[in-house]
């Protein structure tokens, strides 16, 4: 037999009323009565039935994370940052891998609604109306991480990429460089990583370096990207002083196909990259990056998620997280 | 207000029972009926109430993912292989990280049985008896991946990593090296990675060759320890031909430390990685490695649980699947 609630209030003599109080965090009870229902639960060995509670309550203590892919090194750090956060408050979370399918993000939105997750963290691309719409309609406190709802009315952490990028653009300007490449995704995309296309024509007009559209492209964040990129981009015999990446992977693939060719980083040719992931520290020459502090967004986002789900206030709707240029290797000194 | 079972059953002209019936999957509802009623469901947007029906079931379709640490290269990639199962038969995950903490295990398995998982995915070192002890008690379905219960009783899945790490090691034997480095845990973690050391042992023994502790490093499984390991036996002057090392980050940070003596990798020094990790492919040089199929560890493990869940027969106790050399430029050819 399982202990129940009803052994918990006779063992500490109070009611069940005050031993479900205590349970829920309810502040009616005096320290010396939550103490001896404390003790009584720890004796007695007792653990409630969560299910059962979260009908009643109406709570899982379960939270979504919705991501693209585990697998992409820039979302682990997140997620563990988020779970850590969590860990804390006594809530788990829920995985749900999307590929940024939004028919994929949208069942998952209904298959956490239906097991009473209590809140969402939500890292996508921009969210297309039908997503904000569903969202509104399964009303859970929600807290998007590095994604962008156009009218900005959900919560959300992030950094400003389109300064961030600008910066790392400049700091590359500042080593005499004058035709960067800039490899990232489209600005039409809408998401984090055009924001730092952006910052990099915002560098060039400031620099008065006219944007040549031969030394831009457009593609996906992994290595492979970077490697094509610039194999493209060196058949049409461009020259080139310096390389901005939208990512880390990507310049690592950059890297790897101006070694292809013999050219040598930082001594011919400068690469930044972006985020900072962990083997940005590993991979050779190490590389020079605009940090993102993944844990901590994962970590911010995760205690804004509680707090509303709480009701408690937020100071801001918008989180915006320092970065930081990371000097190592791949650029010259 | 939202559509319920009452709803459906109308709708259908069917009982609330035959309804039930329907949603719970119990075989004896005629296929005209149960038309009517995924009819009537698709109709109406009826979503059960999962929480409710866990409650009933005793099935929440939740499973639990224990890892040591999301944040480490060798997981993610497992973790999302067996999301894809789980998201085909319809469950979700719930992730776990545990920094290989036991308390942190208990606490977590305690956890996912309150919140009715219907079953566990479990990733860590060997087993202790009070962890099994407790798996015992909770009494649901659990698998191991790339980890060991003493006395095999779990269901597990795994490489041989004995006779892969032997293979690899004979692999540098074949290219002449004779004084090979071996880096990575101690063969007493009882581990996986452990196994990878008599692996090493064996292959030594077979060729000959005598074992020279002054050649072997134990420590954890980072990049960083490979880059220490390598700095230590090279300021003891210890001549080394080659280096099999545990794990991929292990090769790198060994491959770092070479590069700061100006010792060059394949040309003076072989270097081989375990696993293949997906930055295996973008160091440099390309890592030439033991691949594990870590994907299809994750989805196999997923589907052996879910199997187990259904009580459905298992061919094996303990699934191994196959490894492979991978041959890339961290090896002389």
């Amino acid at each position: 037999m399982p202990v129940s609630i009803k052994d918990v209030a006779k063992e500490a003599q109070v009611s069940i009323a005050t031993v479900s109080r205590v349970l829920n965090n309810i502040d009616v009870v005096n320290e010396d009565t939550k103490k001896k229902v404390l003790d009584a639960i720890d004796k007695l060995g007792y653990r409630p039935n969560i299910v059962a509670r979260s009908l009643k309550t109406q709570r899982s203590r379960t939270l979504g994370i919705i991501i693209p892919d585990i697998s992409n090194e820039f979302y682990p750090e997140i997620v563990r940052g988020a779970e850590d956060v969590a860990n804390i408050y006594n809530y788990n979370i829920m995985l749900c891998n999307t590929d940024l399918d939004p028919e994929k993000e949208m069942e998952y939105l209904r298959v956490l609604r239906e097991k009473m997750a209590d809140g969402v963290l939500y890292m996508s691309n921009s969210l297309e109306p039908n997503i904000l719409e569903l969202i509104d309609k399964l009303g859970f406190p929600i807290v998007l991480v590095e994604t962008r709802d156009k009218d900005k009315k959900l919560h959300s952490v992030t950094i400003d990429n389109l300064k961030a990028a600008k910066e790392g653009v400049q700091y590359l300007i500042n080593k005499d460089n004058k035709n960067i490449v800039y490899i990232g995704t489209h600005e039409d995309m809408a998401n984090a990583a055009s924001l730092r296309y952006q910052g990099y024509k915002k560098a060039l007009e400031e620099n008065n370096i006219e944007l040549d559209e031969g030394l831009v492209s457009f593609g996906g964040m992994k290595a492979k990207d970077g490697y094509n990129a610039i194999h493209n981009i060196l058949s049409n015999k461009k020259d080139i002083d310096a390389i901005f990446c939208a990512s880390d992977e990507i310049a690592m693939g950059a890297i790897n196909a101006l070694r292809d060719k013999g050219i040598k980083v930082p001594e011919d040719i400068d690469v930044m990259g972006f985020n900072n992931i962990y083997s940005a520290d590993i991979f050779y020459p190490k590389l020079t990056t605009v940090a993102q502090p993944m844990y901590d967004m994962g970590s911010v986002g995760m205690r804004m998620l509680i707090k509303s789900i709480n009701k408690e206030e937020l100071e801001k709707q918008n989180y915006v997280l320092d970065y930081e240029i990371v000097e190592r290797d791949s650029c010259k000194k």
